[in-house]
């Protein structure tokens, strides 16, 4: 357990046991978006084989697909590893959120309204987003309602993060670039992205119940 | 500004100015569970006006009225009125959360994660309840999914605020009472009845994607 000095703010932050970072940034944001885009690649191809399925359908898999990985594997081990920061032999996970934590931290604090947020992310939404991916390629008449309510809770978290922040004295990055690039540039995917699912699974709802002809697509 | 002791869990907690009670727990809740059953009987009487409209239709509406004007009355000012513990003369409602911050102090504490879902729960879920109610009653065909909306943000506000409770240390109630009857009892409405509501419209909603003919009700 070393005395190492940390690198976040506010810099009265106590972190007693801290390991400092041993990866790069480039070694942390390489492999996830890498890892990411040949995910995307995989679900793309695979569900380019099945014709009924429309660009708009297999987009929509490739983005449950990051998403729901992105829940389980990389917020999952956060939720469930207190102690990530002072672990001695770090994993790439670890590094993660040492990182991540540059822009925001609350994760190394473990504050806990960023645990529950991230718990209920990790536990239902990430599970929900990948059962997403078998509802829109087999038709299933709950793909609509399950894309709904997975985007709600994704904005739900969205807006229990930032509002905490702002409550909690919003002064948790390192420096300005931390804060556009993680605060904001990281979490803002889940912020537009949802809302646009949310509005079209929405209107696919009120059209279906309209008796309009609707692909449950 | 009195240096008057206040009633809640921990005893160590540090409330300055704290204006003591001034009416008592029937005083407090008596209005309340009066002026809810009047709104309920209320909107039941006028809703059986509509011969189109079953009693589950009239029941949810009920429900709708009492549950937004609980989120904007009472919860929206509690948002809005950080120094309600400590108002020289207080009103109904700096009453009504000195009284429940018996059953979860971190109301009176101002905790943030409470803060946001409250504040979330009364300027978006509140409205949204109302405008369900003229959904409802107007055969809408955006009925079951912004109930079903409003639901699963009762659901997720709920879980943020038990388990950022339990995080948090799970010592914010006076007695067992209040724990039973506050923090427990008079949140459980809202995690049982929008679990039956949620439920209802995903089926629906499914059911309207089969092509069954569903009213939209």
């Amino acid at each position: 357990m070393g005395a190492h000095s940390h690198p976040y703010a506010p810099s009265g932050l106590e972190l007693p046991g801290f390991v400092p970072l041993q990866l790069s940034q480039g070694q942390i944001v390489a492999p996830y978006l890498g890892t990411s885009l040949l995910v995307v690649l995989a679900v793309w191809l695979l569900s380019g084989r099945c014709r009924r399925l429309s660009k708009m359908d297999r987009l929509l898999m490739c983005w449950w697909a990051f998403t729901g990985l992105t829940h389980i594997l990389i917020e999952g081990p956060f939720v469930f590893r207190p102690d990530f920061f002072k672990r001695e032999n770090p994993d790439y996970f670890d590094e993660v959120w040492k990182e991540y934590s540059k822009g925001d931290s609350r994760y190394v604090a473990r504050d806990t309204a960023t645990v529950a947020v991230e718990g209920i992310t990790a536990v239902l939404e990430g599970p929900a987003s990948l059962l997403a991916i078998y509802a829109i390629g087999s038709r299933k008449s709950y793909s609509h309602v399950l894309q709904f309510a997975v985007c709600l809770g994704q904005l739900y978290g969205c807006l229990v993060y930032f509002i905490t922040a702002y409550l909690d004295g919003f002064n948790f990055w390192a420096s300005p670039f931390y804060y556009w690039a993680y605060f904001i540039g990281a979490n803002s995917s889940w912020v537009v992205i949802p809302t646009l699912i949310a509005t079209r699974s929405w209107r696919k709802i009120c059209a279906a119940f309209r008796g309009e002809k609707v692909k449950t697509k």
